[in-house]
């Protein structure tokens, strides 16, 4: 039965809507009829797009403000978009999550990959951050809160406004605390050790889960070595390590606050004793580090995205190169080197190419002995096979 | 000191010995001057690799027969290659596995990315198979196997000469048990299952290490399911499946002796009562239980190479949509389809647009949860980054 209430967006005549009824989950503002009607629906507005010939493509998420305007909510003409919709959703991603990860903590929307377009949700147990970064879900949070409360008990509901996306779609950014209280950051059980996770006041929601096997890989080689962890934000690669068995564990970061829920975390997962931190600007660090003639056997540097977008690509790549080589200057012989980009423009060749260059130039070779991506709860649409974003190289050096 | 005793192949004026000074393993006939007398160097013979103006670039091994003329062994003009010289790649090699596995059974070396050009082997306990694709090191047999009980007291040494890139090398097939006695498959840990390998009369040899940590993941997923395991060999995802918790493995394979070592491999393990097989012919294998309406929790198909090399691209990835199709239909709603390629010549891109087009083709859609590549015994070599040719595709089927 189509839902007449609907109202109707067509497609241009010599757009085919063929990719969609394929599975691609957006359509963009070319695609579309955008008359003077079409541009008055509200941003985050229902529609059902038909082809040219009036016949249902899908039901959308609109937002004529975007480039992406429609997005696929469910192909056809049926769609009943209320809070059991949204909890059916959490519940078939929960069940794979739960099969994935013994203890509650993980992401459990990644967006369009788990059909919730501009959606993130992470869960620490039994509280959620919520990023809302479509004008679709975030007109509907309290339908979400709903249903978080509804599916998981949840306890403690954040809106987490800060997403870069959010700004595409005409959205503010007013983060908020929805549902319970929230008075400290949140032990968070992973790879053997305790993060601390700030929901209010933390970079993206608090915690990176996307680095999970990453981390988990790097500690593996850890065991009774000397860690050194740069760009460590709240010690992701570091407390694993430790977890693991690492001698020491030197985390180099610029945010205070960062460093001080890593030394939490340390303590809380009882090996503060052999983690220490250093303030600062890495590659100032790192500079002093290799002055005073310091060596370590792992050495990970997993910095923010130097190339988010394509105008900052080659900058971001010379930064990339410029990371391996003063890294690669810090490695024992015979020790091992992360790299990591977490750019979308920089694909995997081309951070490879940086990293392997940076390399060289630091008078070091080696082997590729690992190439990560993003854990096992960061899925990946079908039609958007590009959007694994994040890379992690593990080199060993000669 | 230069090694006067070498033959010298001078490069070619109009080739940049650059590359290899950057770390390049190769160097091809058209960058050689190969008049008569470099033509008469005996295959595998190391020469001295000089640029246009006589300087030293590497000390290689040679085979005026193989368009991969010179592998370098070497940078510069300086190299001992006796028994020390393997023995001392085997322990840097062998000291980075100990670090990461447990118990030791692994690739020991992989081939140019181990700094040994051509030459792959792998471990099982103290037997040791040794693959010497490339003149040089076949010629060398007596020396690698003295090292190899040097290093690691071996107990067995097989050679295999089934290595397809052998006959470019213009060597024989002769296998050959060189030390020890060996009467018995060697039972092999693995991802807490036990596994049978044979070293005299199995594929490559005798097991794939390098699926390691993709048979890892999907054990992980398949607790409690029912396991469907096609184009099993030795039955490398299923076993690791039922230590995992698998309700059931179902292991689909044309040989006979693959699936005697994989039944005999859950009876190691003990799990042989959740353990069965069928032989057959894949397809028909699956086409039969697709008639009989059968699903299961978990399918993995994870064929021989369909597209080994270039001509076979197409026909290939025909081969391998066939199979994501096939696949597919059997996966229960919410289930997961493992999907693997070990072919040079469908690089990852290919493969997935492949395996994603016959999964709509069997009216499925999905996300894909994890992209996994060969385990860590399995590195690559930077300037062989392409040479990473496993590729295991994970996906959640609605």
């Amino acid at each position: 039965m189509t839902d007449i209430s609907l109202p109707i967006v067509r497609m241009r005549p010599n757009k085919s809507p063929q990719r969609v009824r394929f599975g691609f989950p957006w359509i963009y503002n070319d695609e579309l009829v955008l008359d003077r009607r079409a541009k008055n629906i509200p941003a985050g507005e229902l529609v059902l797009v038909q082809d040219n010939d009036r016949r249902p493509v899908a039901i959308c998420a609109f937002n004529a403000n975007s480039k992406i305007t429609a997005r696929v909510l469910a192909l056809g003409d049926t769609l009943t978009l209320d809070q059991d919709w949204f909890a059916q959703k959490m519940r078939y991603a929960a069940a794979y999550r739960d099969r994935m990860f013994d203890k509650p903590f993980y992401r459990l929307f990644h967006a369009e990959s788990d059909g919730m377009p501009g959606v993130i949700i992470d869960r620490f147990g039994d509280a959620f951050v919520v990023q809302p970064n479509a004008a679709w879900a975030d007109m509907r949070m309290d339908m979400i809160a709903a249903a978080l409360r509804d599916v998981f008990d949840a306890a403690v509901i954040v809106k987490n406004a800060t997403g870069r996306a959010r700004g595409l779609e005409g959205l503010n950014e007013d983060s908020a605390l929805l549902h319970g209280a929230i008075d400290a950051p949140i032990p968070t059980p992973m790879n053997n050790a305790t993060y601390m996770a700030d929901l209010l006041g933390g970079q993206k929601t608090g915690l990176f889960y996307d680095q999970r096997p990453n981390h988990a890989f790097a500690a593996n080689l850890a065991k009774d070595c000397d860690v050194l962890d740069v760009f460590s934000h709240v010690g992701g690669f570091s407390l694993a390590a430790l977890a693991a068995g690492a001698k020491s564990a030197l985390a180099v970061d610029a945010s205070t606050p960062a460093l001080e829920l890593a030394t939490a975390g340390a303590n809380a997962s009882g090996h503060g004793d052999r983690f220490s931190t250093e303030r600062g600007d890495a590659f100032d660090v790192m500079d002093g580090l290799a002055k005073d003639g310091r060596q370590f056997d792992v050495v990970v540097c997993d910095p923010p995205a130097f190339a988010p977008a394509k105008p900052a690509l080659d900058k971001g790549l010379r930064a990339y190169e410029r990371v391996a080589r003063m890294g690669a200057a810090l490695v024992k012989p015979g020790g091992f080197l992360v790299l990591c980009s977490c750019s979308h423009a920089a694909d995997l060749a081309k951070f490879r190419t940086a990293s392997l260059r940076g390399m060289g130039k630091s008078g070091r070779s080696g082997q590729i002995i690992h190439t990560g991506g993003a854990g096992a709860d960061h899925p990946v649409h079908p039609h958007l096979a590009e959007s694994s974003y994040l890379k992690s190289l593990f080199l060993r050096l000669n």
